[in-house]
């Protein structure tokens, strides 16, 4: 499992859409505080992986491609701690 | 904005999988409690235009598929709200 403090670090551009907690104020972003960490996972490697092309996929893509797998890993472990 | 009583009569076949609640069992499905309902809709629309294909896509195109826009808004409406 990721390391959710590597997690909150690294978080900070992830932050500027989906909120400092975690909670989005832009209503067709997701929230991601309490989500399930496995999902998370998924769901960024979806993105990274170019699996994902509706909705906000276009700006998601670019982002998760930055991400290695110990990101994802510990992204996924900060936001479901939230 | 969708209905989310007509949502909760619809999500008996969600709740299979996402949790009587919308806190789903198994950790690769996604919370759907509390989440945001206009990135539910643009979810469940992505799933439905096969805009996904990651994941659980293959498991969730052919449930979107099956529901109609306004379906859509309900369960939006009604996940949101738990």
């Amino acid at each position: 499992a990721g390391d959710a403090a590597a997690g909150k670090a690294k978080s900070a551009t992830c932050a500027a859409c989906h909120g400092a907690n975690g909670k989005a104020m832009i209503p067709n972003y997701p929230n991601l505080a309490g989500q399930n960490a496995a999902y998370l996972e998924s769901s960024l490697k979806a993105y990274k992986n170019k699996e994902r092309s509706g909705g906000m996929a276009a700006l998601m893509a670019p982002q998760a491609a930055m991400l290695s797998d110990a990101d994802i890993a510990n992204l996924a472990a900060y936001y479901s701690s939230l």
